[in-house]
């Protein structure tokens, strides 16, 4: 049995991955060279500074893990945490619960604070389990929740839990590259996110940065992370380290890629693209509303490039037009998770597919269709 | 500050990453689709088949970790593994050490065999173990170690194991594709490879497979598996259950590469494939030993992909005259580990760089250097 694969031409407005930019897909077809070339280690350099550049940190500790976000997810948590630690994970959606559950994996105490999916977690939320639990670890947030589209506001928790004692940990998924992220004067300790939202360059990889607070809870841990892989002892000495000590073969090919995607953004501009996603936010919003779509976040925390909506109640059956747009227009847009499954959709402009054309496609679709 | 990367054209004939064929370069360019895609799903079930057809199993629970092959390994040990089991680890290089590292941070209690480096270890040193830990859950071994270029006979091995009530686990990263490698007819519970070596893909994933004898002792943990990213209850309802639930967002573009890479070892055929490298080691062997290199590896055990020589007595400073290979040839080859640091070279011949061109551009370049 042979198998060829040429696939359709799709037009990305998911919750990712994004459309690629050409120069992103032509990196990728660079012939390969060793993870340990000079050649290859003086771009990790160069990746290194952009992944600076583009969180706003100084962070020394900032490097990529060579799997997926959830795996940078994984790796701040592994890393900060020892069994026995107590830690506050606030949770609005998919991804807060999933880091509460491998905050519980690493035998920690997690106390949850648990909101509506679609709302944020407020300051009040955080003082109250700060009396429960006084003396925590860290305290992790989602700073944009994928799975609702809500953005949530980061300084002021940030002042409740160093003033605490504790590290704040942040999901940047889906905000890095897309909309004001500042992690050193926001007082992030420890951030991960991925490449295939708002960079465009393919999924793959996961950019984290330790602040020298992290960093110093990382020298004092009294025990071995649990995760070899993942274990930032091991991996530093690759990624930081003078010598570049082998540790594992880094996916020579994603890092081309995503040192083409950062210099985009470079390009660009951090606060233009920041502003791009929010101009092209408010032109997709105008023309949904119009068709009878509804957002189920309030505007006030309101995601720009990650557009949760109810469908126009004339919709009965949004699979089904979701299939419809996909096949008949090659046009990809996320359904709802969890309790949403069936009711929401999740319209994404992200990156390259962060423009007005992409919107203009998605609505004249929806027009024929509805 | 503006970067650009334009590398060198390299000569890959290191212990990894080797040269990529152009068609697996250019799938990489294939513009992105998403991980939940009806197109990609169906690709993921090919590069599913054409994973069972090169390891020569029918094993249902075969599929990719979106991560290197260190990641593999660390899938195949923390879902067997649970605190308090024992286990038998068999370290003759670094590959074997790290598995042990990682059982043991699964809380497992190991039981070494440790052999000389260049050495394989023996169905003695085996029995001797079982008699120490009689009801081991697993023994777990390195069938090509990249290390030392030793290929480890695993038959009789699978043997004991299995009386003894165990599974076998088999790192297979530098022997798939490129030795004799038979899964089901050696009867290997849980194994994982990479992309990098004899597939000649890129890193960054890797293809494991566990038997339904290893499916049942997952079935059966009394705990949750320590990682949540490489949890394969999770993971497997991804790759082959029916729903296709999101787990984490798939390395679209490294999957594009798999399978291209895997219908182009299949359009070789996997027995000439295997043919080939030994083919090609011959006349590498013949060349290097005219020159005065002398292998690490008793010939018996000698992997025909990965050539662990010792230096002639002429050269005085090897990593020099590495440097100068790579800056004036762009010929890559890797240097010892451990305790070999310094001391042998590891020639790769894998995959794409398994040709008789690649064995005289190293030895041309060689006779005019030495």
């Amino acid at each position: 049995m042979k198998y060829t694969f040429n696939p359709q031409k799709r037009v990305l407005m998911g919750p990712g991955p994004s459309d690629a930019h050409p120069r992103v897909l032509k990196a990728m077809a660079t012939p390969l060279i060793g993870h340990l070339d000079p050649q290859f280690v003086q771009m990790m350099d160069e990746v290194k500074d952009m992944v600076q550049q583009t969180l706003l940190t100084k962070n020394e500790l900032t490097f990529v893990v060579s799997a997926p976000g959830s795996a940078g997810m994984e790796t701040c948590l592994v890393n900060l945490l020892e069994p026995g630690d107590e830690c506050i994970i606030c949770i609005n959606g998919v991804f807060g619960g999933r880091m509460a559950d491998i905050a519980e994996r690493c035998g920690a105490k997690v106390h949850k604070i648990t909101t509506s999916w679609g709302q944020v977690t407020s300051t009040e939320q955080v003082k109250e389990a700060l009396k429960a639990c006084p003396n925590p670890k860290l305290l992790a947030t989602v700073h944009a929740e994928t799975s609702t589209g809500a953005l949530q506001p980061l300084k002021e928790i940030s002042d409740l839990i160093h003033d605490a004692g504790g590290l704040l940990v942040v999901d940047a998924v889906t905000s890095w590259c897309g909309v004001p992220l500042k992690v050193d004067e926001w007082g992030i300790d420890a951030i991960y996110s991925g490449t295939q939202k708002n960079l465009s360059a393919p999924p793959g990889l996961s950019p984290v940065s330790f602040s020298p607070r992290a960093v110093k809870v990382l020298e004092n841990r009294k025990t071995k992370v649990q995760s070899w892989f993942l274990d930032l002892n091991l991996v530093k000495n690759y990624w930081a380290g003078a010598k570049r000590a082998y540790h594992h073969t880094a996916p020579v090919s994603s890092v081309y890629a995503l040192h083409e995607a950062l210099s985009i953004v470079l390009e660009e501009g951090l606060e233009k693209r920041w502003e791009r996603h929010q101009n092209v936010h408010n032109y997709l919003k105008s023309e949904l509303e119009k068709l009878g779509f509804t957002y189920l976040v309030d505007e006030e925390n309101r995601l720009p490039n990650l557009n949760a909506v109810y469908l126009p109640e004339t919709v009965k059956n949004e699979a089904a037009l979701r299939s419809t747009l996909l096949n008949d227009y090659n046009i990809e847009v996320g359904g709802g998770l969890g309790d949403f499954a069936g009711k929401i959709w999740r319209i994404g402009i992200m990156g390259e597919s962060c423009t007005k054309n992409h919107v203009n496609m998605l609505i004249g679709a929806l027009k024929e269709l509805l």
